[in-house]
């Protein structure tokens, strides 16, 4: 038995999330791949996916694997999906794993970008990739606040209920807001997500930019542990899953501050 | 009676070009604006345009004019636009001009953008805005290609038939490849634009990066006159309209090498 491993990117605008539903709920970004699997080999499979992803939300690196008996070298693996797949789903790299290798529970750490478009005008190019934001936000209050939220922490707070977690102490490696080609793009670089965290994250920091809650306020907020006292839940079309990290060598020049946090906060 | 000039950005991919169509050829940016207008205020108008770019084709900056008789100030005008328009439409400023401002007829130029992203796997989220090519295009030869494109010149051998034009003879002021975020960046600035003229030279100079037409053969072709001698046309979907000039001050930062040109080329 082989274990294979998908590098995967989605614009996810037409799906109904990562995980695959009964059809009638419409199609998911699991269901397509496992249907196309099925259509290339003839083969049954089951998906062990990273970061599930809600409906809306885009992937440029997820990471999904899945036991097979089919012997097609891994080399031949994306170019053979993408041939079926739609062209709002590609997949960026096969590789053969080991058999203990899950790609939710293997994860070491993640990165999510949720992006804001803050002109009084939407950019038409990025309004399903982006938050429209017309109201002229106060980026530096949002800078001092997301520097809050980095570190090990409870983030019950910060989490919607229905998730699955029974714990709430993560570690935020980074959480920073940045611009990036003219729009305003928050970065979380983390070892574990609640049930839409990133989303209210970004929900809570559009109300410190609105000036509506003074980013002084957020260490109370996250010490309280009570969901109604951040901001609302942003909308799933800003968010982006870019990256998730396993034991390979670290690739430190994807973020400048990340060694550092590492080191400082893991020893 | 007021003129009124409109800037608009529209993502193309739904819509069947530009001009106003009978309906039932699919929806275009020219019926949905004059309908939205319709139904604001009650007024029927005819829109002249700078660029009536093809299906699929997208535009940053196309600008329109139309003569209205409504009151309404022309600072309230995109508002009350974009509250109507579907959201791959935005309707950027709008402006009273003289009476005498034809959109079309007063462009001094225009500036295309057609992108490329050359991976050997797609750009989910560039794919419905640049041509993805995955053979390895050798850049620096699309460069010195296109450099012969510029000045003043004869483009017949670069024009599809079917357009309206009766001379051939046009300026290209910048013809330039270029690397943006990961993709390939093809910027024409010119005087008048022939019936799929940059597609064509998007083509061809595809057809240049794939070793298929030589750089130096490009002042042959455009002597030859003969479209065959160039390449194909590229698809619609990697055009973008970006800006169309009129007699305002230059914004001479946009291109580096624009004021040089049109010094060089104009006296």
């Amino acid at each position: 038995m082989r274990n294979i491993r998908l590098t995967i990117a989605y614009d996810g605008t037409a799906y109904h999330g990562f995980q695959r539903q009964p059809e009638f709920h419409g199609p998911t970004i699991q269901g397509m791949l496992e249907k196309v699997w099925k259509a290339l080999v003839g083969e049954e499979i089951h998906m062990y996916t990273a970061g599930r992803t809600d409906t809306g939300v885009h992937a440029a690196g997820q990471v999904s694997n899945f036991l097979s008996e089919v012997r097609i070298p891994e080399g031949k693996i994306p170019k053979a999906f993408n041939s079926l797949l739609p062209r709002d789903i590609r997949i960026l790299a096969a590789k053969d794993v080991e058999e203990d290798f899950n790609a939710r529970r293997s994860a070491q750490w993640k990165r999510y970008d949720y992006r804001i478009d803050n002109h009084p005008i939407p950019d038409v190019f990025q309004r399903l990739y982006a938050l429209h934001e017309p109201v002229l936000l106060d980026v530096p209050a949002m800078q001092v606040a997301s520097r809050f939220l980095e570190g090990r922490q409870n983030f019950q707070a910060l989490a919607a209920a229905g998730g699955s977690s029974k714990t709430f102490e993560r570690t935020l490696y980074v959480c920073q807001v940045e611009p990036e080609g003219g729009l305003l793009r928050l970065t979380c670089m983390g070892n574990g997500f609640l049930y839409h965290m990133v989303r209210i994250i970004a929900g809570t920091l559009l109300e410190v930019g609105k000036g509506k809650i003074r980013a002084e306020a957020i260490p109370d907020i996250l010490q309280s542990q009570q969901r109604k006292r951040a901001g609302e839940t942003a909308p799933a079309h800003g968010l982006t899953l870019t990256y998730v990290h396993y034991g390979e060598e670290l690739p430190w020049d994807i973020y400048p501050r990340f060694i550092d946090r590492v080191n400082h906060l893991e020893t």
